[in-house]
């Protein structure tokens, strides 16, 4: 990672993605501010999608929704379009993958819905202020992210698995972890599960379905929180006509600080 | 308030409500368990006012929704029925209070869509677990409330002022009252307001405007909090055909302990 992107501002980096020049993951980019997830479904299916995240607050915090029919996240983001911020976008038809684009000028249709969810990197940065190394940051990769058998609460069409993403944690960090990610809840807040990875489904915690493995050192427990690319996990699952994400990893970036999230 | 109401189970309570022999307010009825506030739209407003709760949170934090055309909450409340279990509904048609019912029957149709908000009696049995009076439970009278000056934010045709409900607390338990409360985000959380009402515009605390007045004592403060009636200023305000919602204090009582909301 360019370390000089960690001290640009959320705009700057608006614009860096917009004109091309960032098109990886954004990790660490503009710290001490909020980045977000990304599902776009038709308004159809808004009010449902709405009402599945908000049963799902753990894996889906929504931070935010567009207007329908608008591009601008404005309650969140200035002078932003969500058609062009994302570095990479993935486009699902019928809960297949089938293209990944640098933006959606070629897809975007006035009936969208666009909800932008919370994303974990935001209290990535509350650990390390508590000297709690977040290793995907050290080793300059993309977070590890999996699915689990942790089903999610359904609501209308939408149902399906949850997915989490894993940081390992030295034993003696775990509860320092957990009070401190519990602050949060709006970018996902406490772990969904500590330690054995079977228990939640996962059988093999080196090979990540989204992201990039990283190594769990001795001493270290495998701690793994709600993500918010289980709304593509989903769209696997449920298969609807069409919906729009972030690719993992690549995130918007918004302009509210971190801090702001947290609830005391 | 008979005391023999605040020991029964929320099942027990929603029966006695159901009977007809519970008529008024529920304030510390079935203490432990969370009560919720109502608000039911036609379908075609549903994924507004459920984005307008998303929005604002303090005032309407959602329990649960019920699923469109069922009357079941049975996320929240077993073999309950939202037409029958609530004392008191009010009907606003074009924003106008026009009737206050005992059931729903007259009134249901297949395309309502059932909110339930989160109530602030579900923190006051934490403000009372320290040693903190309640002032209109000691009184045995509904909760005040007023209308504010503090805009909501804005979701489709969704928008008005907040309504607070208020409780004096001795100035040396302020502090104490905001950290127990803002362990409850779902229940409305934090107070919006510490001290002077005309600050957010109320001219009158003795006289609210729904609910019943209380004493404020010498060397207490009024302390507000956003309060799940919101949504009835709200229906004064956009004045949509049909909006169904709960009389003041007169709650659903649900089978979700109030603990069950502390987020730490």
């Amino acid at each position: 990672m360019t370390m000089n992107y960690q001290q640009q501002s959320p705009q700057a980096i608006r614009e860096a993605v917009r004109a091309g020049v960032i098109t990886g993951p954004t990790a660490g980019y503009a710290m001490g501010y909020a980045q977000a997830n990304l599902a776009i479904l038709k308004k159809e299916h808004a009010f449902d999608f709405l009402l599945f995240a908000q049963r799902n607050p753990k894996a889906c915090p929504i931070l935010d929704v567009i207007e329908p029919g608008s591009v601008s996240p404005s309650r969140i983001a200035k002078n932003a379009d969500i058609r062009t911020d994302i570095p990479k976008y993935r486009i699902y038809k019928h809960g297949e993958l089938v293209e990944e684009v640098s933006d959606l000028k070629d897809y975007w249709s006035d009936d969208f819905v666009c909800f932008l969810i919370g994303c974990s990197f935001s209290f990535e940065n509350a650990l390390m202020n508590n000297d709690i190394d977040v290793r995907h940051i050290s080793e300059g990769c993309n977070v590890p992210m999996f699915k689990t058998n942790i089903a999610t609460e359904k609501a209308g069409i939408f149902e399906g698995p949850t997915v989490v993403s894993m940081r390992p944690i030295p034993e003696a960090e775990v509860v320092r972890a957990v009070q401190v990610t519990s602050r949060f809840p709006s970018v996902h807040g406490a772990p969904l599960h500590i330690g054995n990875p079977a228990s939640i489904g996962i059988r093999d915690v080196t090979k990540p379905d989204f992201g990039d493995a990283v190594p769990i050192k001795d001493g270290e427990v495998p701690v793994f929180w709600a993500c918010g690319v289980t709304p593509q996990a989903i769209a696997m699952h449920v298969k609807p006509d069409l919906m729009i994400t972030h690719a993992p990893g690549h995130m918007f970036v918004t302009d509210v600080k971190d801090a702001f999230y947290g609830v005391l």
